[in-house]
C-alpha cells in the first residue's frame, strides 16, 4: 500500500475494468467483477492489490505472492499462486503503466501565483498555471496554460514553456524554448553557455555562446542534469527523450526523438543522435559524432568513434559488444591459463 | 591555522587533555600540561598546533614538519622530530577526528524562523529549529527539534525529518522520511520520481513513482547527489551511510548500514547493497543486482553481476581485483614483447 | 541569426574591422569595406554574417557554406567557394572567439539589489554590483565592484568576491575567496565539507573539515558542479582554469594555472594538478597522487598513479596512450585470429 501521506489513490476498479484500462486479457475462470484497490509491489500486495511481473528473474517472487492480482506474460502465468487472478499481457510494464496510472493519475494543479514569487509583469503566464513560492520567472517570458512552476525555479527571459509541463523546484531555466507536456525534474540546469574557449597558455579565451536550447514535447529530464545551450546551432532534444538524472549534454548536441540517456551519462558538444538511441548509465559520447538511429550504447561505455544505425557497443574505446565480451572472454581464459602455469 | 572569518576555535587543550579526548597515550617525557591552540595539517602547523599522520606516504613530512605535537601510529613515532609531543594512536584519523571536533565543535543554531521563509501554517517545526531564509517547508512537513533547514531549502509536503539534523541550504526533499541526526549537503535532491517507463517506439510509457525515500540515522550525503524515490517498494539508505558528492541512487535501491559511496558513483534501481559496502569514485552498478556486506567495489568499476560479501572487484565488467590486475600485467607484458619484435 | 530574444547584437562591423579585431590578415582581393551583421554557424551563415572553420572536419562544410566571410586557417582557403571573403588565421577559433565578442559583448549589469534578496547588513557590496531576486548574501559577506549575484543564489557569511564576477542563479558558495572575473554557472556548490570521516563499522567518524575554497582570478566554473573545501589545508583552483559541468573536486585538491577539466571528471582528495593539466570528460583521478604541468588525461581515463608532466595517458588505470591504443590493438587482432580458428 502506498503512503497515503504522499500519494492519493483513485479506484476501486474491477478487474474487468484494469483489464481494459491495460489492454490485456483476464484469465480464463477469473472473476472480473473481483475489486481492486491499488498497485503494489511484489513482496508487498496483498489480496486488494495487483501487481506485476515483467522480468523472469522474479519468477520466484511471483510464486510466493499474496497479491490479488497480477499483470504477468502468458509464459509466467503457470508460475503464479493458485487463487490470484492474471491479467495476461505482451507487455506487462507498460500494462501496469495503464493501471498504475489510474489509480495514481497526476496531482491536480493548484493554479494561481504564490505572493511572494517574483513574477515580471512583463511575463505571460497561461490559464490555470501554478507558480509556486519564491519562483523567478523574468521579463518577456511566455508559460503555456496549465503549466507547474516549482518552488524556487528561475525562468530566465523571453524563456517560453509550452502547455501541460511540469516543472519541478529549484530548477534553472534559460536562453530554451520547451515544447508541450514536458517534466523537468528539481535541479535541472537548461541553457547555460557550452564549454567553448579557445585554448592557448596565454590564457583560455571564451567563445560567446549564441544558441538556444530547444526541448521537444513530452520530454522528460531528471534532476541535476544539465543541457548547455548551442553554441551557435542550438542544442536539441528531441519529442519523448527521456533524460535520467545527472546528465550532462553539451553544446549543439541534437538528439533524436525518444532517446533514452541512463543516470551519470554524458554526450559532449556537437555530437549527433538518431531516433530511440539508448545510451546507458555513466557512459559518455565523444564530440562531433553520429550515432545512429536505434544505436545501444552499454553502460560505461566511452564511444570515440560514429556509432551505425542499430548497433550495440561497449567499452572504452567503444566497439561492437560481441566483440567486446570475445576480448574479455580471452583476457580471461589467458589470466587462468597463465595462473595455471604459475602454479604447476 | 583556520581563517577565522570561517572558523570558531574552542580551546585551548593541554596534551593530557587531548591524549584523553582522543583515546591516545602520551610518549614518555612529554610535558601532558604544554598547551594547544588549535589543529593544523601537516606542512602547515606551528608549536601551539596538533597535526597527525594517516598514511605512511607522509612520514618525510612528518620527520621536517613544525608542529608542536602529533599523533601518529606507534610505527612512525621514530620520524618525528626532536621537540615535538606524540600523542601514539592505533588509529591516528579517528583519534584526530575527535580532537579536532574538540576545538572545532558544531557552530550552534540560531533558532527561529527567517522573516522571508515560506512555512505552511500546518508544518510542524521543532523546539529549537532553525529554518533560514526563504526556505519553503510544505504542508504537513514535521520536522524535528533542533534541526537547520538551510536557506532555499525545499520541504515537500508530509515529509519528515528528525531531530538533530543538518539539512544545508538550495536542498529539495520530497516524498522521504529522514532520520535524525542526517546531514545533507547543499543541492542534494530526495525523493523525486525514479527513471520508470515503459519503452516503445510509440511513445514511452512514465510508470507513476510510488514509493519514498526512507534515510536512517546518522546518515550524510553530499554536494548535488540525487537519490529518487521507490516505484513502489521505498528507497533505503542504511544508518550510518555516507554519500558523496554528484551520486546518483535509483528507484527501489536499498543500501545496508555504512555504506560509503564515493563521488560520482551510481547504484542503479533496485540493487540492494548489504552493509559497509565501498563503493568507489566514479563506479557504477548495473540494477536488480545484489552486492554483499563488506564488498568494495573499486573506483571506475561498472558491476554488472552479484557481488558476493567482502569481494573486493576492479575493472567493466567488474571482476576480482587479482584477477583485474593479473590481465592488466597480461596485457602489458604482451605489449612490451609485440613491440621488442616489432623494433628487432 | 542569433534569436534576438536572447541576444542582442553590436555591429555591424566592416570586414577590415574584424580582421583587425581579430588578428588576421585578408585574403587577397576581398573587399575590406565590407560589411557584416553577426557570426553564424557554418551551416547556417548567410550573405551577411562571417563564420568559421575550425576542424579539418568541417571542410566540406566549407565548401557548401553561404557565409559572406569566413575565418580559416589558410591551409583550408582553397576549400572556400568562391565569393566568400576570407580572414586568415593561424588559429581561426581563437580569432572567431574575438569577432563572436565584437558582435556579442557580455549583456552590462543592471546595477541594484532586488527588493526581495536578502542582503545581511554587515555585507559589503561593492558599486556596481547586481543582486537578482531572491539572492541571500550573508553577514561579513564582502561582494567586489560590478559583480553579478544571480537569483536564489546564497553567499554565506564572510566569503569573499572579487570584480567583475558574474555568479550565475542557485548557486551556492561558502568557506571560499573568490578571485576576479570569475564567472560561476548555476548551480555550482563550493566550500561544503569534504568526504572526511574515519571509517569504522563502529559508525563512521566525521573529521571538521577546517580549510576554505581559494578560486583563482579569470576562472570558469560550469553547471552543477561541486569543490569541497580543504580538511585543513584550502581547496585550490588556479587562475585561468576552465572547469565543465558536473565535475567534482575533492578536499584539499590543488589546480594550477589553467587547467582545463572536460564534464563530469572528477579529482579526488589531497591531489595536486601543474599548470596547464587537460583532463578529460569522465575521467578520474584518484587521490594523493600529482600530475604534472601540461599532463593530458584522456577521456574515461582513471588515473590510479602520478603523471609525469607533459605525458599523456588513458585507460584504467591510466596508463601511456600510445601503450593503450598498441594494448588495444593486439586485443583486436588475437579476438579475429581467435575468431578465424574457430569459424575455421
Amino acid at each position: 500500500m502506498v503512503d497515503p501521506r504522499f500519494f492519493k489513490t483513485a479506484g476501486p476498479f474491477s478487474l474487468g475494468e484494469l483489464a481494459e484500462i491495460c489492454g490485456g486479457s483476464l484469465s480464463e475462470g477469473d472473476d472480473a467483477s473481483r475489486s481492486f484497490a491499488d498497485v503494489a509491489p511484489l513482496q508487498l500486495a496483498g489480496p486488494h492489490e495487483i501487481s506485476f511481473v515483467d522480468n523472469a528473474k522474479y519468477r520466484v517472487l511471483l510464486a510466493d505472492c499474496g497479491a490479488g492480482a497480477c499483470i504477468v506474460h502468458p509464459d509466467l502465468a503457470t508460475s503464479a499462486p493458485a487463487g490470484m487472478a492474471l491479467i495476461l499481457s505482451e507487455d506487462p510494464y507498460r500494462a501496469y503503466a495503464r493501471v498504475a496510472a489510474a489509480f495514481h493519475p497526476p496531482v491536480p494543479l493548484e493554479p494561481g501565483v504564490a505572493a511572494n514569487a517574483d513574477v515580471h509583469p512583463d511575463a505571460e503566464i497561461g490559464e490555470g498555471c501554478e507558480i509556486r513560492s519564491g519562483a523567478v520567472v523574468g521579463r518577456g517570458a511566455r508559460i503555456g496554460p496549465r503549466t507547474l512552476i516549482g518552488a524556487l525555479t528561475v525562468v530566465g527571459e523571453n524563456v517560453v514553456i509550452g502547455v501541460d509541463c511540469r516543472i519541478d523546484c529549484q530548477v534553472t531555466l534559460s536562453h530554451c524554448v520547451v515544447g508541450d507536456r514536458v517534466c523537468i525534474a528539481t535541479g535541472v540546469r537548461i541553457g547555460q553557455p557550452g564549454f567553448g574557449f579557445a585554448v592557448s597558455t596565454q590564457g583560455h579565451l571564451s567563445i560567446p555562446q549564441l544558441g538556444r536550447v530547444v526541448v521537444g514535447d513530452d520530454v522528460e529530464i531528471g534532476a541535476n542534469t544539465t543541457v548547455d545551450r548551442g553554441a551557435g546551432p542550438d542544442t536539441v532534444i528531441g519529442q519523448g527523450c527521456r533524460i535520467d538524472n545527472l546528465i550532462q549534454i553539451g553544446h549543439n548536441v541534437v538528439l533524436g526523438r525518444g532517446c533514452v540517456l541512463v543516470g551519470q551519462s554524458g554526450v559532449s558538444g556537437s555530437t549527433q543522435f538518431g531516433d530511440f538511441v539508448m545510451l546507458g548509465g555513466q557512459a559518455g559520447v565523444a564530440g562531433h559524432l553520429s550515432v545512429g538511429a536505434g544505436a545501444r550504447i552499454g553502460g560505461k561505455a566511452g564511444v570515440m568513434r560514429d556509432v551505425p544505425m542499430g548497433a550495440t557497443v561497449m567499452g572504452t574505446p567503444a566497439i561492437p559488444i560481441k566483440t567486446f565480451f570475445r576480448q574479455q572472454a580471452i583476457l580471461a581464459r589467458m589470466t587462468s591459463r597463465r595462473r595455471g602455469n604459475e602454479n604447476g
